[in-house]
């Protein structure tokens, strides 16, 4: 992967940024050079198109990232791993919002594109969850992760983004308890 | 709740493909109006304002509705739910493009509380499930529905819009097989 500018923060902040506010529709790399205080040429010497730029910002801002845990067991690591979304996804900041602006993607080709890698890289980067899980004898193998993940990242995003409510309390456990008896047995 | 016009359905598709096309931003009620081939002031008598006229189609239209099952088990319930669910979201009709639009709710207060207000109202269509499942004994109470609904549900929206990928042969059944066993033990 290139290197970005050192300015490569204040660039991904801008974008997720001016995407939150305006939209995808809305957002110009002219824009997001003026907001993050960076002249226009040497954004397009690291992402030549608005797609490149926004793929960039949405695959690599510290904002959107998820810490990976290694708490030592299945269940333990799933719960850290949904607290960290429900974080993400509940939160006034970038994260939250761009997350909304992914959920466009019905309407656009690019942007739906984008989403696929987005959830593509996500899911990549929590199979060493999984991997661990098989190595200590949890799971069997680790099929069916995909379907697990949908489950619970597909709860969190329909409770506090499309129903618009706050977490309960516990509702990771919550989540993972009712999922991983079912999963266990299956894989 | 008031009648709508003889015109109602041509007109909530109007509204629905207006939505998918051009989002809720770029929606008139006069854009409405001409594609549904009625008076303007027609739509205003039912419908005061765009956020009214939305809200109906989005909460009475025939193309965003799911049946409501009633098989005789809940398992059979939940997956024949599910599959409409899938059939909704995977089609390429107004149902999963519209479906698409309401996700943008993050960037619009207007857009939340029709979001809001959609996935409260499914819910209320939902629950009969579940009160049978509690009359026939295979449910101790019916707790914590909110939260199955939500994995299932949240797992078709992640597979189908988000990742964009179709779903899977049996995934209804894959994704009630994996989320009933728990909430079974926990309510």
């Amino acid at each position: 992967m290139a290197k970005g500018p050192r300015a490569e923060k204040a660039i991904f902040d801008a974008t997720l940024r001016l995407l939150t506010e305006r939209g995808y529709d809305g957002l110009t790399v002219e824009g997001v050079a003026d907001l993050a205080g960076v002249n226009k040429t040497t954004l397009y010497r690291w992402w030549p198109s608005k797609p490149a730029l926004v793929r960039a910002a949405l695959l690599r801002a510290d904002v959107l990232t998820v810490e990976i845990p290694d708490t030592g067991s299945l269940r333990g690591d799933l719960i850290a791993l949904v607290e960290g979304m429900i974080g993400l996804l509940g939160g006034q900041g970038a994260g939250g919002v761009a997350a909304a602006v992914l959920a466009s993607a019905g309407r656009d080709e690019t942007l739906a594109a984008l989403s696929r890698d987005f959830f593509a890289d996500r899911l990549e980067r929590e199979r060493p969850i999984f991997d661990r899980a098989v190595e200590r004898g949890e799971l069997s193998d680790a099929t069916g992760v995909m379907t697990l993940m949908d489950l619970l990242a597909g709860a969190v995003w329909l409770r506090l983004v499309l129903r618009g409510l706050p977490a309960p309390p516990r509702f990771a456990e919550e989540l993972v308890d009712t999922v991983l008896p079912g999963h266990a047995v299956r894989h």
